[in-house]
């Protein structure tokens, strides 16, 4: 079985990653980030007549444009895996829609990206298909209204807040050899450590992040530094600080080779408190700054853990604490 | 490859369906399948004070027992695979939460339970674990208040209604023997005819299960005749004779081996017009009338898909039409 330890799973052979894209709205085109991206949009309506409509647009783009990277057409892509923060996934069915290929819809929160990534690897790795197309993506306006406030009521928004990213990313897997591998996973188990404030996400997600990883060391029997890059999607300044301190509690220390994709997406005169979030933030950045630098050989050998809060509106009424749930891909530069 | 023809998919080896459970609320134990159901609940809000938290007291019960009716532990459960019709499928993550399992969350409306079965099937098939749980349901009362009107205003139905089933049923997949084993599956593609009446979720969906059912039949070279029994998820009585019709203008005639779990899952004094829906109808069904059916050798070659329909509130409130999708999987009764 291409199992190890407990929730650890190893991709003997495949996927390679071979294509990518990355189109984000003008807030995170201003960012840290801003020369990687492949695209930045100067209207974040992107000509549609809602904000929902321009975040399936994104991840039509995406798909669209990840394909073109690697030269595959769409009836080359075997399955299309995806997911969003929308109820009931509309982002990503709708582009499902429009591209008319198989779809498997996902819903893991903000840790969609590194989920499709999994199921992507073990349908690859067990013989199922050639290629696949992993989606995901977020638009701040249309969370801002789904989760928490009209835009046009202008909320004070508190000092434990993150942005969440208006972008998408798209990953093209598949068996076709290329320089990026995906080698190993580890599924993550859903951890709760009663946090209640839906504006302190980090907060919420860092416990199911620890879990992961130090599930993901033991399972490898490996260590924060055999990786040149630990890089967790949206647990902003104070949800990756106390990441940090949570491993170093667990005994593993993380260095300059630790980072989060919320922390650094934007820069500190952007003012959005913790920083970046949602499933465009991880989906974005891996699509773009890691995939390249891993081209270029800068990095090698590279953790990647989707981070998820997954309570809804419902559920925060009735009461209840923000589950998190982390997944885990390791990605490895070969030649 | 494991795949033929263009969106079908072979499973060589694996998986086998080893235990089940399916349990429901009171009127659907009243309803054509009271017999088959594990459980029948007195009370529908299982002792819990809101109804998605019924939900996903649903959801335990399902997995725990389905697990106690093969006699696994949790810990011999490699993967969880689950998703729901609640807004970021809360009743999911929230069981996931409670057991404590590795977990993929999916969304694929009423199709969640076949989109679970397929991944679960592509993860032990291509070696990945020996064991996995794939849980969904639904609950009237969550659902209405979510997609439709409060109870309390006691809105009236129209004719073209169905009625969402409140029950949650779960399969074990394994690599041990048993003598049900799922054999393919065809990954749906999302298909919209431009049906925009919410009240009419048959009629949306539909095209999609022709869709699946065709190309199924075309990628492995056989009829409707082929199958003991065709069993399509809560296309109701409206939507299955849709579907019925479409299937012979393309050329498939089917005849009393097709049948629909909404359309059959009411009694005609329930007044439930065009009958069952929801992810807990084909979960239910599938889990207790196919599953001991199967397990008696009276049915041996069965078809089973799942219907969804993929719309949202906010996405039928933007003028969007409802797209739908159908996800397929053969299973086998073997000796």
């Amino acid at each position: 079985m291409k199992k190890i330890g407990k929730q650890t799973f190893i991709f003997e052979k495949y996927p390679y990653l071979i294509g990518s894209y990355s189109i984000v709205g003008p807030k995170e085109g201003k960012g840290n980030f801003a020369q990687y991206f492949d695209e930045v949009l100067k209207d974040d309506t992107y000509g549609q007549k809602s904000y929902e409509k321009a975040e399936r647009k994104l991840f039509l783009t995406a798909v669209e444009r990840a394909m073109g990277s690697c030269g595959l057409d769409r009836d080359q892509i075997d399955v299309l895996l995806g997911g969003d923060l929308m109820n009931q996934i509309i982002s990503s069915n709708f582009t499902a829609r429009q591209l008319q290929l198989p779809f498997l819809g996902l819903f893991g929160a903000c840790s969609t990206m590194a989920e499709s990534l999994i199921v992507g690897s073990m349908i690859l790795d067990g013989g199922f298909a050639n290629n696949v197309a992993c989606v995901t993506g977020s638009h701040f306006s249309s969370a801002e209204k789904q989760f928490r406030y009209p835009l046009e009521l202008g909320t004070q928004r508190p000092p434990t807040s993150q942005w969440t990213v208006t972008g998408a990313g798209c990953s093209i897997l598949s068996t076709t050899k290329s320089s990026i591998r995906i080698t190993h996973a580890t599924i993550g188990k859903v951890v709760d450590w009663d946090v209640t404030d839906a504006n302190n996400m980090g907060g919420a997600m860092a416990p199911a992040c620890l879990e992961t990883l130090s599930t993901f060391f033991q399972d490898t029997n490996t260590t924060p530094d055999d990786y040149d890059l630990i890089l967790t999607g949206d647990l902003g300044k104070l949800g990756s600080e106390v990441l940090r301190d949570l491993l170093e509690y667990r005994g593993y220390k993380t260095s300059t080779n630790y980072a989060d994709c919320g922390q650094m997406m934007f820069t500190n005169d952007q003012k959005v408190f913790q920083g970046g979030s949602g499933c465009g933030c991880i989906a974005t950045v891996l699509n773009s700054y890691v995939v390249q630098r891993m081209r270029l050989g800068k990095l090698k050998n590279v953790i990647v853990v989707g981070t998820g809060a997954l309570m809804s509106t419902v559920s925060s009424q009735q009461g209840d604490s923000i589950p998190g749930i982390a997944h885990l891909v390791v990605l490895k530069a070969e030649k």
